[in-house]
């Protein structure tokens, strides 16, 4: 998929990037790179990264002809694959991915947009006043806007949604049936950088949000842009007012979220979670199917499928009843 | 009162309600139902419901002609009350709650709204700029409206009151010197509905936010009204930044919330009470007057008055101090 | 230094204002009173306030013509200060501080904002629509401010600031190379007052909020302005969105805040502290240089430097590690 969202400014020759960071190869073919991807996903004449040996699998299948890479998982690379060693992997993905999307970094305000009475959706959505619409979104049927909300170029949204009044939508796309409720602000750039004494270093923000059918999200809460991955909101999955979603979430179906509750940057959730008010979930962590998370919790490590947890730290209910007997 | 908010479509006739929720009961009369209500407040001609053990007493005093409620209830109610046996009690309410108030089930926006230039307020209230004012809008004298704040149809505004920017009023009755500052929700749908796979059923939710005399909210609050019964923040109560209030919570008098409390759905508080910073007040609790909660607290059960409590969950304060020493 | 934001109303003759609260001194000359300051700032002809024995070597030094004070602390004063003997004494400077500084009571919209278009940025600076600017708002090179955003009189922001959407700044001195995204409110008068049955008596807020360099402050956070001294963000600190920063709280340099951390009032962090999720530190606390908090922490005492805690309350992170295991 090609991202609607964030300008590719390359190709760049691959001495050309390599100056930029301050890192110096000899007998590099000056090979244009025309995109910076993960492992995975990345394509011949492309440049990856790899930081972690839990990626080393992925590593060897990868299709990408550079791969910045520190020096003891170069050898997982296959021949097709320059490496590129660095003692920053990261930092050095993230400057090079700064150059190919320089947009990524901040989010200035969308100067595409026009009053909604300018564009073509007048007369075929519901709208209220001072609406405020970028340069190519797209919005399906029997929608409703509610007053004062902007919604950012390339945004698609499908049909029978209602977004409420004072919201704020950019890089997103909403699927069918959705309601998004006042004062949100979905698709912002999440908050990830390199610590930097007198002037952090931004990590680029090139992920979207997606939020899948038949969602709500309540008032006044933030869901940010994936970085290098998408966030994602499952299918009929509820969020309740003041909820903070960080970059690369991935929520699923059916999901239950009550009011304050936030989450930590590339958690991952499954389907039919419970989760009570003002509970918080950590980073990176897995949460299976089913789970069940009260209200006021801290969870820090992985939850199995089906169990039911409370606490700070998080722990089976069951321990938690008992020991506050 | 007549709710002057949500407009009652009806009447309807007993069997077409029926019908719309797929019962079937032989050998009733065709009556005209004109409302629904909860038994207490319910009238003869009126369709209530009953769910619970805890309202039977109720129940028997009902003017109510019709009550969806269990087999097991039925007996509780008097010979002038026709009972609608069924299995999902509460989910035919909603049901046929959307049938008389079919706009309390989604928060779309309201178009009546206005330039406040364009009103009647012009030279009568204090206001900024891009100020969007509904249908039957009241607002008293030596009023103050910041920029970008929309009061949507029917709301309610007394003398002498503050209301910051970008604030959304909606369903509430405010009353005299109440302060609200930037960034407000007030009034919005509660969270509540019948989770369902694929597509959840929404409640209805009928109540209102009532706010009155010398009440400050702090910015970023939400405060969401009333399903069938009101939102309530008693005079002279002070609330801080980004607090939540969810459907139904009844604050009394005096009372002073500082930044990030969360209330579940439900609870009521009396006079007095004081609440430290980011405490969560769980839903259906009973706060007694004059209690003192500390900072981060998670109240999960009924605390009588004069108490003072901390922890997670919150338990007597000299019993948290000793046990943190 | 004049602030900016907050006239003085003076001068006043002291006998006025002796009346206005109800004292009665016998043979006070009739002196102009110029000003009201804390004991350290004040100088000749101005009042200040002496409450705590803490503040009793600060007191022995001042230069303020005349002092409220409680009867014990009288004999720290100096003979060129004359001490006004009151058992009310914070309520009496709040009521002082309100007869001179009457706009810092209550936060009315700023109605000298003009659309941008009129103003002196048309050109200058880079914008979205519908953007308000008060009078003698000072703007630096390279700025973008974003759709709907407010900018009350007398704010001055710095050279390269980028300022999201929907944001409402007041009474603030913003640096340079600071993002404040969507969504937030700077400059609100803080949570101050006295409790008083039926009506509490707020406390003037007459400080301001100063963000210093590289500062990046997420969506939908609230900063307070300080009541007597200022609210400050140190240098190159990011604060991820949902946070809400009481008055007089000041922040150190390199600081990393993750979302929905809340600050009671008159804390102070040192430099490098990291902050996990949901954290809340409450009032006038002292954390130390290069501390790390973890998320969900609540903080009730001084931290020292490079300490590592975590828990409710906070508590030595090994300990906190061995007890949960």
């Amino acid at each position: 998929m090609i991202n609607p969202f964030f300008k590719n400014t390359g190709p760049y020759k691959i001495n050309f990037l390599l100056k930029h960071i301050n890192l110096k190869i000899d007998n590099l073919p000056d090979d244009k790179i025309t995109d910076i991807k993960d492992l995975n996903s990345s394509e011949k004449s492309e440049i990856t990264f790899l930081h972690s040996k839990k990626y080393t699998d992925l590593a060897k299948k990868t299709k990408a002809s550079y791969c910045l890479t520190s020096e003891n998982f170069q050898s997982f690379l296959p021949d097709s694959c320059n490496a590129i060693i660095t003692d920053k992997v990261l930092l050095h993905t993230a400057q090079i991915t700064k150059i190919f999307y320089p947009d990524s970094i901040t989010d200035d305000y969308d100067n595409t947009v026009k009053d909604i009475n300018e564009t073509e959706f007048k007369g075929k959505v519901n709208f209220g006043k001072n609406i405020l619409i970028g340069d190519n979104v797209k919005i399906g049927k029997n929608c409703s806007i509610g007053h004062n909300s902007i919604i950012e170029k390339n945004v698609n949204i499908g049909d029978n949604c209602s977004i409420g009044s004072n919201v704020i939508i950019r890089n997103s796309l909403i699927k069918n049936n959705v309601h998004i409720l006042d004062a949100c602000v979905i698709g912002k750039k999440g908050f990830g950088f390199f610590p930097n004494k007198d002037s952090n270093f931004r990590y680029p923000q090139i992920g979207i949000v997606i939020i899948e059918d038949n969602v709500e999200i309540g008032c006044g809460s933030t869901i940010d842009r994936g970085s290098l991955s998408n966030t994602i909101i499952g299918k009929n999955t509820y969020l309740d007012n003041q909820i903070h979603i960080a970059h690369n979430v991935k929520i699923g179906e059916n999901c239950i979220i009550a009011g304050q509750v936030g989450f930590a940057g590339s958690s991952t959730l499954g389907n039919n979670v419970m989760i009570g008010g003002q509970a918080g979930i950590s980073g990176h962590l897995k949460i299976g199917n089913n789970v069940q998370i009260g209200g006021g919790s801290g969870v820090i490590k992985n939850i199995p499928d089906n169990s039911k947890v409370m606490g700070y730290p998080a722990k089976d209910l069951k321990n938690f009843i008992r020991e506050n007997k």
